[in-house]
């Protein structure tokens, strides 16, 4: 089954709307409401669930307990993917104490940084390395993942090196900046200043309708 | 003119790319090129430039300088944008400190936290209010657009509190969670756990055919 890259981004939010709407004793919830909460239309809520088969009854909605389920399904691990982060600086130290990554799907394996304040050191538990160790420390812990927080300058080098271990599979780049990477490795970005920029944007239109972006 | 959402992530990503290109002496560069750095189809750069006016010269490509003024162009700002950041911890002392954000776009007015420690002091020369101050500083100075980096559960309160203020326009959220907002208010997100679940999912189909996912 392909699922475009827009709907796993929406998947995602399905599920963790879900997720607070059971712990708040929700039991049912319809496509307008979860629309309204998400910013999303609820004709493409309808039809990003009858994709995966799953119907609501009009007037009624759908089951919350079981359209969580069966979501989470859907974009469940085969397993638990080993990470490494790259960069312990503010950004990096944020997203390891962020609770959405303490989760059974990933486990922090290694830090590697260019601070020897924190070379060598245990952060949050998890030990911090050289970034020159990247190779060696991803082949032999099998780190299919980088996450890369460090700045700019050192993103394309600290890729060469996780590229060189021969186990790189993933890049999560919290960087700006070109990333070259061969083709069978997938790289996810995520620029916090273009999204501002985006912001600025659609605010700076002389018809300001309104609208929620997702 | 209405420029698709993604049309303006890529935009951005144009001007950066074309500004490192000329900081780094490059006069002319062809769709085929940005689109390789940035994990675009060259077929896409092309029909986004042409959109804009901006048509390659075969074999030769664009004008790096001409280029980048032109799409500066585009996405230049009216006036500078008054901006305040809740929540000055890891995330939020991270975008203080990206060098991307000291941009003459936007200026950050005020700081806004729960933090006895942080409240009444400057923090990257600026201050720091309690989050309580958001309505009547955000109206004094007339700061229209909010970035939430604050946990999850005090993402909505920080929202009404500055939906309050009456000069509200934006928001740039970095926290996890379902948001209600006017719908007058724009609404950008930024969930970095949702970008590696995407990542994991891609990464576990069964043909990883390999991918750059822009």
């Amino acid at each position: 089954m392909k699922v475009a890259e827009l709907t796993i981004e929406r998947l995602v939010q399905y599920r963790r709307l879900l997720e607070t709407l059971k712990e708040e004793g929700y039991r049912v919830v319809s496509s307008q409401q979860i629309g309204d909460l998400l910013g999303i239309k609820a004709s493409q809520v309808r039809k990003d669930l009858s994709y995966f088969g799953e119907i609501g009854k009009r007037g009624v909605g759908y089951h919350v307990g079981r359209l969580r389920d069966h979501i989470a399904e859907i974009l469940a691990s085969p397993k638990i993917w080993r990470i490494a982060l790259a960069g312990v600086g503010n950004m990096g130290t944020a997203l390891l104490s962020n609770p959405a990554f303490h989760t059974k799907k990933i486990r922090f394996e290694a830090l590697f940084d260019a601070d020897q304040r924190k070379i060598g050191r245990d952060i949050s538990g998890i030990h911090c390395w050289n970034y020159t160790d990247i190779p060696s420390v991803m082949a032999y812990r099998g780190i299919e993942i980088l996450i890369l927080a460090v700045p700019a300058k050192a993103a394309q080098s600290c890729v060469d090196l996780a590229i060189s271990s021969g186990v790189l599979r993933g890049v999560l780049a919290l960087t700006q900046g070109p990333l070259v990477v061969p083709d069978e490795i997938f790289v996810v970005r995520v620029d916090i200043m273009a999204e501002l920029e985006k912001l600025l944007f659609f605010l700076k239109q002389p018809i300001s309708t309104g609208s929620v972006v997702p």
